[in-house]
């Protein structure tokens, strides 16, 4: 689904280049394949995009004479591309490597901002509940980049995401964060 | 200051490309030229290390034979280096625009991550205390990207970075956080 708008286009392409430099990372961290590939699957969706926002911005220009506000969406749709090809290229160590590299990871868990998995147990009183609801960001600082629910992965779940029992959460925050993740879902 | 080890600059460039791209967001939103060319200062950290890691890892691989862990360091080096190129080139838009983007702006305050800016009022309870202590990352999810002491800034604080009566912060975090951290200033 394409959003409808210039602006909404360039927003769709913000979130989703953020996604896939937590996914990058954490794939690295994990050395898991499977989620380095689902990075470079996102990036097909990031190269529509930027395609669909330079053809947008060139037809608005032509109806309102705006060529300077037509340049800028272009520019920053190349920005946010830049930025994903970044997220690429570390996805692509993880896939061309081979064997895992645990010095980088363990340098890489020294970050400002640690990469965690949690899982949810099976007595936890968020289950059920959306991670909106379980007010997990603003209650304990981290983001959830991934639910890996039995052999299924959920990337980028958003605040309507339901927890459930089992759930492997890989989630990025301050270090001090992991505590309260883990202290939140355990009730 | 540069790093000692590989593993260490690798690390720093990760923690500064990310904030860079927080930064380059900022500045786009706030359409703040001050911020923005912090981010291309910042650039030339990342470019200094990149060049500093590809040197290290080439001799390092004389000493231990290992050319595929050389070759690991050396593609980690340049993705995080690309995705600084990114922040530049959004710094950039904000540099080189005539008029600022009120609608891009707005887009962007819709983004999953919201980027919010929040006064410390002068009967706060988090006054004198550092942002580790006041616990501001893990009780509110907002990470304070820069901060504004006066006429200075303080880029990219840490958990020991104290905070003081009029300190205007920029912070990112799920949207509900900005209401947490304005509770958390306000006490």
């Amino acid at each position: 689904m394409t959003p409808e708008d210039i602006e909404d286009l360039l927003l769709e392409m913000k979130d989703t280049s953020e996604l896939m430099v937590d996914l990058a990372y954490s794939a690295l961290l994990y050395d898991n394949e499977e989620i380095a590939r689902q990075v470079i699957e996102l990036e097909e969706s990031i190269d529509a995009w930027d395609e669909e926002v330079q053809e947008r911005a060139v037809q608005r220009a032509l109806e309102d004479r705006d060529v300077e506000k037509a340049l800028v969406f272009i520019r920053l749709a190349n920005s946010i591309e830049t930025i994903a090809d970044g997220a690429v290229l570390i996805a692509d160590v993880v896939l061309r490597d081979i064997e895992p590299h645990p010095v980088v990871a363990a340098a890489l868990r020294e970050s400002d901002t640690a990469i965690v998995t949690v899982t949810v147990p099976s007595d936890s009183p968020v289950t059920g509940k959306s991670l909106g609801e379980a007010k997990v960001a603003s209650e304990t600082g981290m983001w959830v980049i991934a639910i890996r629910r039995g052999p299924a992965w959920i990337y980028g779940p958003d605040e309507d995401t339901a927890l459930r029992e089992g759930d492997l959460l890989i989630a990025r925050g301050p270090e001090e964060g992991e505590e309260e993740l883990r202290a939140l879902l355990s009730g």
